[in-house]
């Protein structure tokens, strides 16, 4: 009966409303606190009309709860965290400022200094298939990035199994929810719409907990990772081109190959819950509002290399949804819980 | 434990697919049969990944069950109809074959001559705002168009109240969903994409059901309707504004004709779960995925005319999610049951 | 030789860049000046890359020209055409402040008092296709709206002819780039994108021109217009679809109505190098970046009344374009000199 | 006076259809024939309203031209090619069927045995930045394909230099009028819009001809291509990123190696009037209808690669805008002529 409490830190930006989407339907627990900036002191569902049956009323700061999602932006997540996690309320952050176990990452990627560099290693990077077990004893689970989520997950087995020569080149398209909801010239519609754009040559942040996971999974030799993030004219939706050689000796290169690296893949996430490896190159309209990830492992057999594409909803698998599954880890309740709706086609 | 059994025949267009996605995660039901043409033999799930986890497959008819949805295209769909009725199985027609009283209209508006006629007396229209009792009686359910769902919804309280002339202009904006999933030139991405056009002006096949609906409501003096259809581009939503001058002697019209107008709408709703009177103009955008219709009552105060605005999910509110609610009703289920999930945003 | 020289006011607005577009490529003048708030000292194509090859620098305040377009927003713009005309350079002003006859008008729709009433006498609404001959002798034209371009193109032979009843209604679509390049939530790519919605119902500012200039037309009966501006996802482009009820003793409500109305609006327009009277309903595509209005009128035979859809580029017909129009009867050009690129299709 | 004549074949696809838009305000040529296969017998601008001006009716069989673009897809534009070749009309063809050196090509590629090997070497694949004395005195052009075009251009000065490692990887994003104006669900509307997909893995046609050029430019070592094509939801753009290691002892792999790298692009492409070496990523968007190509090359400096993106507009530098090109340089006009006109944007 008593369910846990939970609360979002700062609900008005897409990450923090689909969280709310989600949670208000959850069975398990009870969304009972959300705060905002702008919008403190107006029903939620004042501000989004689609979540008019929601009650709550946007506050300035959190009441107590059992367990807290922050949804602020890096730098300024650590802020809410800290005096959370001090206090003992359990936290997933959505946010950068955890997700790095080098504190030295802090200001060579996101140019600040870590105000809690201890926090670092108690905190668990939230990416269930491959750190389910931490998770659910973590008092603070960083959530990955949008970005990290599909190329993780769509390299993760090939790194692990050795299979690959550790060049790699991620090649990602996002749609533009993953810019947020502040305003920009890039995201403004008329310069966004039948546009397409690379960006962040220089290196993109995400590409710093990319190369922490993939190097956890195999040390040696170190993965030399080339990360270009593109934009291209929809609302939701990350897919992730991976390309690296296939190592000698491992899987040939050939028909038969295609099918072993399929296997091997399929084998990788078996049973995961929000993971399925496919056969044909997969959709980003086909994760719409779902906690899914589509995984497609091939070979270029001319060349012998890996090529691999994942597809995912940047608000859900690559945020809000992600953090329920950590949620519910955390919390004891069964791993789908209140994931389970297919998504929404076409 | 024995949840009813319910069938989807057609399962392979949009309509289709769109009641498979909420039925399978309805508490109160169990999808066990789904038929289609074109891919019988396949698993559901295959045909449309987002489905996967269903364990479906496609057949060529329709096993025993409780309730079967048409999903076929009108005129088809009596055929698939009709038998079923003989054999008291109970339906939801989301084709148009039940959805006229009058037998004439058939060939009128839709070319060809009822294959039954006496069942059209039998058939509930199935807009619960409007028919509720009926419809959970009924064995027959004639699921509304997507136009005329938000355009009767729109204009029904202002009709019943005999507030507005006859004279009505509805024009309708709908996203290119709504066109169905066989392929067209004017559905083609190249010629659809950034283009708005208006069609079916010499009178679209769902005027005949609006006119219907709201002379039932109010039949003298008849209502003299022009309805334009648009295709805006858009995937999914249906956004209708209506418009009519105020009836004299009725609603005042000034700042307090307005506030009356709303709260008469408001009254009209009271406890209606999937309609919600709105202060402001609604957006599209908040429906998708969800079965609810969003509506605008003002007064353009400079010429005395109620300007009514819609907006819904012309494949949820405005067919499968409709669908569903009329199955809720008809077998005593409450009637949100699977219907509670908000729209995705953005 | 001696080409016109001339300057832009605001060049980097929407308005102002297609503007530079249009005037980079016209053989019988010479773009020599622009000028801008934000990028000053910057070359225009460094800020819009399309435009690279123009070596024009952003100024501050605009060089000594023959004719000076101003793309300025509504009341900023008068400041900066008063002193020019003062010195008898002759300007197309985009904005509204000088579009209206009636002073009063800017208070009560632009909430500015005008600051050269006495202008307003003077300037010209830059309509060819209703005041060519004015045009070519002013040293002022006001040039219309977007809005009202396509509504009073589309309502015009109507009107004049005495066809129609006063009672009009207007609802137009558009593409986001009708409101510019200012930042707003609603323009928002995540937001826009997938969304239609109506705005304000309380009344538009563009009505103002609309019933001055169909007032003009035909004064008695004084129109009674409703106009209801949409926005729908995408880019360029205006749709306006017009009704009205067709007067008694005029055009018979028969297919051969039908018509002799066509004939009306082909007579109306015979001749007019930028609108087309067509037999079918035209689509916003057919116009991308074209000085091109098409209208189709035709009659509802069901309920007697007219209606009529048009379709334009906002950016062009709709704005840039019809300046250049404008520009070209000011400067004694042949009339289409620089506007006879076809538009961009697909 | 006496222009040269030209002819399309096939005007009524996407290629077709914006080679006649550009080809109608070419002041050195005359349009005098267009065929087409299913309208036949209607006028041009009949089939497309944007065309309306031109007055040319659409044929089955070409009249005599002096120059032909051919639009048919490959296998079928052989058979109209090689009579007009044989009766000495010059020819530019835009399909595949005359790009490849080697013959075993086709079967390999295309699934067909090439009619005309002997054609193969008098034809001259239509790249001008790299073929442009060829292709003046041709008599058989063969167009390149659109996404050859993208990654041919932006990977030529890096490869002709021997500053990069052979093993390169295309990844190209491509919007949906890139497959052409025949129906398939893939760029049915619904299905298209808001997703992203990769396709092809098992290698694309027209790597094919990118590993032809780019072997041409330097035979040894010959590169190891991995070229992958994604679909992202717009009418017009190609955005292709390239990736390659920096071969040792060439570029330093430093700021000062950036600033190298882009210079020796600039030399490469200097007095290109179509390519435009830029130095911060490019947008689709800014090609827009024009027959421009814009590329920026950088170092990932962690890694040590070449990263290179370009971005055209598939059907004018990619289509219809490069075979006039090729065109104006085969009758000895300016190369520039009628493709002056900057992109339209937004």
């Amino acid at each position: 009966m008593n369910k846990p409490k939970i609360g979002i830190i700062n609900a008005t930006g897409y990450t923090g409303v689909e969280l709310a989407r989600l949670l208000c339907r959850h069975p398990g627990v009870e969304l009972t606190s959300v705060t905002g900036r702008s919008s403190a002191g107006k029903k939620l569902g004042e501000v989004f009309p689609h979540l008019a049956d929601l009650e709550l009323t946007i506050e300035t700061g959190l009441s107590e709860v059992d367990l807290a999602f922050s949804a602020m932006p890096h730098k300024e997540s650590a802020g809410e965290v800290i005096p959370l996690i001090k206090q003992e309320t359990r936290v997933v952050d959505i946010s950068a400022d955890f997700r790095l176990k080098d504190a030295a990452g802090y200001p060579a990627w996101y140019d600040f200094s870590h105000p809690a560099p201890e926090l670092l290693k108690q905190a668990v990077y939230g990416l269930p298939e491959l750190h389910r077990k931490e998770i659910a004893g973590a008092q603070l689970v960083a959530n990955p990035g949008c970005y990290p989520t599909g190329a993780i997950l769509a390299l993760a087995p090939a790194v692990k199994a050795g299979i690959i020569e550790p060049e790699i080149i991620i090649d990602s398209k996002t749609g533009l929810s993953g810019a947020g909801r502040s305003l920009s010239l890039g995201t403004h519609y008329a310069e966004a719409n039948e546009d397409s754009s690379a960006y962040a040559l220089g290196g993109h942040r995400h590409l710093a907990e990319i190369i922490q996971e993939l190097s956890r999974l195999r040390p040696e030799p170190a993965p030399a990772i080339t990360f270009v993030p593109h934009l291209v004219p929809m609302t939701r939706g990350i897919l992730t081109t991976g390309y690296a050689s296939l190592a000698a000796g491992g899987i040939p290169i050939d028909r038969k190959g295609t099918e072993e690296l399929l296997q091997l893949y399929r084998d990788f996430y078996r049973d995961e819950p929000f993971v399925r490896v496919v056969a044909v190159p997969p959709h980003t309209k086909h994760t719409w509002g779902a906690n899914i990830c589509f995984i497609h492992p091939t070979i270029d057999l001319r060349t012998g290399r890996l090529v691999v594409v994942s597809a995912l909803d940047n608000l859900v698998k690559g945020a809000a949804g992600q953090a329920i599954q950590n949620m519910n880890l955390m919390l004891g309740l069964a791993e789908k819980t209140g994931l389970e709706a297919p998504a929404v086609y076409p």
